[in-house]
């Protein structure tokens, strides 16, 4: 029993199969939480990367206040599937992007976890009902989608199909909730979730205005982190909009403005992502990122979201 | 001279046509700076909409640590526009977004002010070229675009038409800088700029996501600020992406992801802003608003975009 904890309540105990980048940023914020996490991963230098990656992750997690007097030890990659599966109520399936090796691995943990587990998979390209296809009892599969690094960014999408069963959906819903995650659930599946397909459509416009020469990469990143960017992080695109047109709110909104929205939308396009364009892209990020490294950069992402999000949670 | 200000540099006295939502918080961001701002409103209300906009600005710059021991009076609506006009070397045009009325009005101050003043419209709708067909020295006019609420949110879109000359424009970038905002120029115009051309992308699939059932309002606004929101508070979408696939950065990210956006933007769609679709939306608004009002959800977002503000300026 952890004393800091201060709960009768028994903590689940989380499989994680992969642990890259997702499963590894997901296990140090569940360990800071008090949650036992048994992991597997077959590649041979997955305990370096793991151990790196959770050591980088908890200093954030301390200066959010998360996790304070929680040993930080309570994570163990198993030689197995069988075994980083023994005895856990969640699986969580975060492997490389690669739709059959998915869905033979997802059949396999089908094989080794009880019948009461749910199994949820990161994937931010397939739908759950293409996860399902080789499992015999597809009602325990669901999406669980974090963003990058999910033990700042609270968002998790949870997108079941027409074959998942509202209490898996349920179950893990309550569990992100417990780690203060914001999980959001989707009706019904779609290619990109929600807010991938909401970046994508901002990603197509941030690369057609410099495919069209209107401004530079580091312009269109200017213009977002100090604009619409900023609100952004404060309130959705919506309720934006509610509060832009005077105490009207969105009604007068979308009478008044709404078909300057309509046209804006006939003026966007979709670029062709060419060799050249990504050259020029390329040349883009890299003169906007002075010289600093890709680990530096992500560095100083993560430090200025830690403060971010204290300034937000504070003013909430 | 004003003791705290320190400098013997002259500031420049600005007039500022419209004294509206964007006028008057300019006039507050002004003034917090120690300039002189000159103000011209035909209507009424005028005086008493300035008074209170101004008054609700100013506490949040304070907090933001601008214009401690400055003088908060230093501005004033003319009974005439020549009057609001004399003397300024910087003419900020910020009324309604109606053409006509912004050409007309354009052409008249041109007949008030000095040779060598520049007119910067604040036009979210219209180009350059369209605001200088009645001038008839449409070389210093540009539009100087700020975003909601201007004297918290810093970015300022520079766009000049082709008939605009260079010294304007410099003159527009180091007024904007000196008083703490990030103008970004576009190499040339374009509909809605640069940052409403990407909220508009990003908004067309906000209302797709809603028309198509996909989520309710209060779910794609909650997947923004809970996710995509808080990392482009901190980066553009673009060095987001440089650090999304690992050491190899952007080069690699667009080599192995290119296709994957390429495939969502195909699946991206232009919904109709029918009577139906807008009650929709508006319904999840209010819903999401939790019975708070417009007036009072704004003092919210400035309350938190200040925290937000002031944590991003101490993380750099």
């Amino acid at each position: 029993m952890i004393e800091s904890h201060g709960s009768e309540y028994a903590l689940p105990v989380v499989a994680v199969v992969g642990a890259g980048t997702i499963g590894a940023s997901l296990t140090a914020l569940f360990v800071a939480h008090g949650i036992e996490v048994r992991l597997f991963d077959k590649r041979a230098d997955a305990q370096v990367l793991l151990e790196q990656l959770v050591l980088e992750a908890l200093p954030d997690l301390d200066r959010l206040g998360i996790g304070h007097g929680v040993p930080r030890g309570n994570y163990r990659l198993w030689p197995t599937l069988q075994e980083a599966c023994h005895g856990v109520t969640l699986v969580i399936e975060a492997t490389a992007e690669r739709l059959d090796a998915k869905q033979c691995l997802l059949a396999e943990i089908e094989t080794v976890v009880s019948a009461e587990a749910v199994i949820a998979s990161t994937t931010s390209s397939f739908l759950p009902s293409q996860l399902q296809v080789r499992m015999t009892s597809p009602a325990r599969l669901l999406v669980a989608h974090p963003f990058n690094p999910p033990h700042l960014v609270p968002l998790v999408e949870i997108v079941g199909s027409s074959r998942t069963q509202g209490w898996a959906i349920d179950r893990v819903i309550e569990f992100f909730t417990s780690v203060g995650r914001k999980p959001v659930r989707l009706n019904r599946e779609s290619v990109g979730h929600l807010a991938n397909r909401l970046t994508a459509a901002l990603y197509r416009e941030a690369v057609s205005l410099v495919a069209d020469g209107i401004a530079t990469v580091q312009d269109v990143d200017d213009a977002v982190r100090y604009g619409p960017g900023l609100r952004w992080a404060v309130m959705g695109p919506h309720m934006i909009y509610h509060l832009a047109a005077g105490d009207g709110g969105y009604r007068q909104y979308l009478e008044h403005l709404g078909p300057t929205q309509e046209a804006r939308w006939k003026d966007l396009r979709t670029p062709a992502l060419t060799r050249e364009l990504c050259d020029q892209l390329v040349a883009g990020v890299e003169l906007a990122a002075k010289g600093a490294s890709v680990g530096e950069l992500r560095l100083q992402r993560d430090s200025t979201l830690v403060s971010v999000l204290r300034a937000i949670n504070k003013a909430e």
